[in-house]
Formats: C-alpha cells, structure tokens, sequence
C-alpha cells in the first residue's frame, strides 16, 4: 500500500505546468520591465515559467556604456532578486534573459531560480549581429538544471539555428528546454524549433517579444509567436505576433525520457556516432 | 578580356536546376515502375533530379527473400544501368534510391549518376522499423559527390530524424542535399527538412513518394509533399500529398556557400565546437 503510494506520488510528480510570457520591454526601464513581469507572472500556472531574452532591459543597445549600465550581477543584482521572491511566491521554477556583469565582462544571460532559490545562469554561446559587439560569447558551456527531478537545459534566442545547441542539451538529459528569446527573422526560428523539439524529443518553451525598437540607426521588430512544442512536434501553445501574452499548458515531462518513435526507433542509442563528422565533438 | 569571360562563364555555372520526381512505385514491378520514371523524368528540366527511395521496388516487403528477389548489385544492375541512361540522355545528375545487393548483404541505398557515368551509392545509416530487419545499416558513410563543382551530399528518408546527417554532409561541403524519401509521419518529416536547410544554409530536395502499401499486416500511408528548400529556408517548389508531381527550380548553388545569415553570422565558422558535446563526434 505504501508502495503504491510512493510509485503514485512519483508518476503525479512527472507532470507539470509549462509556461510562456510573451511582451514588450521598454527600453531600459527595468522597473516598468519587471513589474510588467510580476503582473503578467500572475496568470501563469506554478511550474516552469520562461520569460523574454533581455526581458528587464531591452534589446537594442546603443554602446558598451548603456550596456554597462544596464548589467547586472547574477544572484545578488535586483532583477535577480525579484526573480527569486517570485518564483518563491509562484512556486516555481523561473528562467528569464538579462545583461549579466561578472568582473568586467557583460553576458547575454539567462538566470533559472526555484522556489526562492538562485540556481545558476546561462551566457549565451551563439551572439548575434551587434551582440559580439556589446557581450562576452558564453563561458559556461551549455547546462542542465535538474530541479525537482525535472531536467531543464537553457539556450538564449540564436542558438536556436545551432542544431548541437539543443542536442547537447538534450544528450545531457534535459526534458525540457527553456528558450527566452528576442526573435526577429519571420518567424522561421519558432519553426525550427520545432525541429529542435522532435529531433530530441524534448518540450522546447521559446518565450519571444513583441513590439518594435528603434535605436541606434537599426530598427527591430521582434515576431512573437512564442510557443511550447511536445516531444512529438506538437504546438501545445501559441501566442499571436503583436501583445503581451501568457500560456500555460500541463505536460508529463517523463515523455520526453524515452526517445523512441514510431514505437520501435530510439533516436539516441541508433545515432550512427561514428559517421559524424568529428568536428562536431571536442 | 579572356579573364572577363572565364570569371563570367564560372559565374554562369553556379546555375543549375533542381528537380523532384514524385510519383506511387507499385510494389515489386520494376520494369513498371522504371518505366514511370522515365516517362516523369521528361517533364524535369536537366540538373539535378531525385527520385523516391526505394523508387524502383516499392517499400513494404514481407520477408527477407522479397528483399533478396528485388535486390540488385549497385553500377552494374539493371536499375543503375538505366539511370545512368537516363542521366546521359537528361545531360543530368540522378539521385535516385533502390535495394543494393552487396556481398550476400542488403542495403537500403541512393545511387547517384550523371551524364552517362555512375558515381556512387550512399547506404542509409538510419533504418526505419522494419528496415532493421530487411537490411544491413549503411557502412560508407556520409558522401558528398563533386560533379561539374556541384557538391552534391546524399541521405535518404528518416535521417532526417537526425541532425547529425545533415550536418555532416553540409560540413563536408555540399551545397545541395539530395533526399530521397518514403515519408509517412504527417509531414513532421518534410517540416523538419526545412530546418535542415537554414541550420546549414544549403539546398535541400526532398523526393517523396505517394500512395499507400498494405503489405504484411501493415499499412504504410505516404505523404507526398517532395519539396525543394532553399538555404534561407524559402520553400521554392512542393508538391501535393497524394498526385505524382514533377517540379523544376532553377537556383544559384554558390548561394549556398556563403553561410551568412543576417549579414553578420557565419553560422559555420561561429560554431563553438568546445561546448557541444563529445559524442557528437568519434
């Protein structure tokens, strides 16, 4: 009976509340940016909730100097901290994109906090366009946060159209893969994502911006369209190109363990290792 | 002057036209289903034309000793010989998928021609369901072929599944991928495929068949959709779902050289191979 109990409670624990926001930063002002998030936090079901690249600050930065003064330390600098008392009030698990200063160096980065705890960051691997510009590329290489017992890996926005970006995640064991992003390319990212999602049989949650940026001479204008895909390539949920948006979708993360389609092809154990092209290794 | 022109004749022959056959091979008629070929491959402009997997026997065999029957040793057999014919005749490039006898094993292969010479075969790496049973895994690797400077890279039907493939073949410098294809999972597949296309900003052309086989207890329901994709993700030609289809685009295969995207990222050279994981590679 105990038994029972214990192999019930651990079946109900595979599943969970996937979440995306979807909205516009307003340049710079990182107190409009977060309260924005708090309140749009308040429709998101308790589980994995994914917010924006850059969600507190904005995108297009104009020099090193607005860089600098919009970055932030992981763990201790505010934006990080108001993600910790939400995810404690949420009960959650947060991942969520901000400038990160580490002695000197300014990170595209994503923080995951849970449950009032700071779990780590993300530095963006793949930099795009001006990025290399204002950021150090990623130092950390690309990491797996298990929380709970679920097994959550990070990529920023970019590193969507880098096939091992995701792979490697997901040969580290992640289920789901949190995605903040500041798309703009047509929405041909959200569709490789996809890709990304059935060619590892993991969740992918992208949570894109919306709205447009002028600064600097360059204008963007970022394609919402955030998503959360099934193992199977299924669109559990969609959030249009124009408003701030939120969804919440209820998912068995134990499906995305077993890598087999088609009931008979396991995905990872017929990879055909040896043929790869060994540059794809260390 | 002489220069002028060399570069321009150079120029000139970075055109060239890509073509897929779509058509129902009915399941063991090869000289049927040969015969359907030819006839289609008439309505292709000359280039480079693919065919179906499995094009000339159909896909559902029963037993081991309908492979053996309809196996055929690669350059020398019946259906080589006549695509190399073909490939005379069309002054083109083939790719074209049948069984391979090879040794006393069997192999689910592409062969590829051109102008009157057969070049090679290319073994899928990634058997399907019961393909484990009918046939060996292939044992030559990922190849890319070099004919009149069109790098041409080859796999078949569900490596698509796997990044990996593609990759290989784009890092080894094809700028076009053939991809012949018996399809079945709802057009996941040819979705997955576009992908393949930005993620190594090559072209891909996806020959896929139609129809349906009941054949040992199973039914196998093929999807259609052949497709040619171009290196920015721009789907140039498709097919329908159920109809036999022939379709001609010509493009600029240089475009696939240049791996920049954004006019900023070099999506190869900015790979940061350190982080991937180690079993990517040997």
């Amino acid at each position: 009976m105990f038994y029972v109990m214990i192999m019930h409670l651990s079946l109900l624990r595979r599943r969970i509340n996937l979440s995306f926001i979807q909205f516009a930063p307003a340049f710079g002002q990182v107190e409009r940016n977060l309260d924005t998030a708090l309140r749009l936090a308040r429709r998101a079901k308790s589980g994995i909730i994914v917010l924006p690249e850059l969600f507190n600050t904005g995108y297009a930065f104009r020099s090193k100097e607005e860089v600098r003064r919009l970055a932030e330390p992981a763990r201790d600098g505010g934006t990080c901290r108001t993600l910790v008392t939400l995810s404690k009030m949420k009960s959650s698990t947060i991942v969520a994109g901000f400038v990160e200063s580490d002695r000197g160096s300014f990170y595209n980065s994503a923080a995951i906090v849970s449950k009032g705890k700071f779990l780590g960051v993300y530095r963006k691997l793949h930099l795009f366009h001006k990025e290399k510009t204002w950021f150090s590329p990623g130092n950390l290489g690309l990491r797996v946060f298990d929380q709970d017992g679920f097994k959550i890996g990070v990529m920023i926005c970019f590193d969507w159209i880098f096939p091992e970006a995701a792979r490697t995640l997901a040969l580290k064991g992640a289920e789901v893969i949190a995605h903040p992003a500041n798309l703009i390319l047509d929405g041909l990212s959200q569709t490789v994502m996809w890709a990304r999602s059935i060619e590892n049989m993991v969740f992918t949650i992208t949570a894109n911006r919306v709205g447009v940026e002028t600064r600097g001479g360059e204008t963007f204008r970022y394609t919402g369209r955030s998503q959360i895909v099934s193992p199977k390539m299924k669109v559990l949920a969609r959030a249009g190109t124009m408003r701030e948006a939120v969804a919440s979708v209820s998912v068995d993360l134990g499906s995305a363990r077993k890598k087999v389609i088609f009931g008979e092809n396991n995905i990872f154990e017929e990879r055909r290792v040896k043929e790869y092209h060994r540059s794809f290794g260390r």
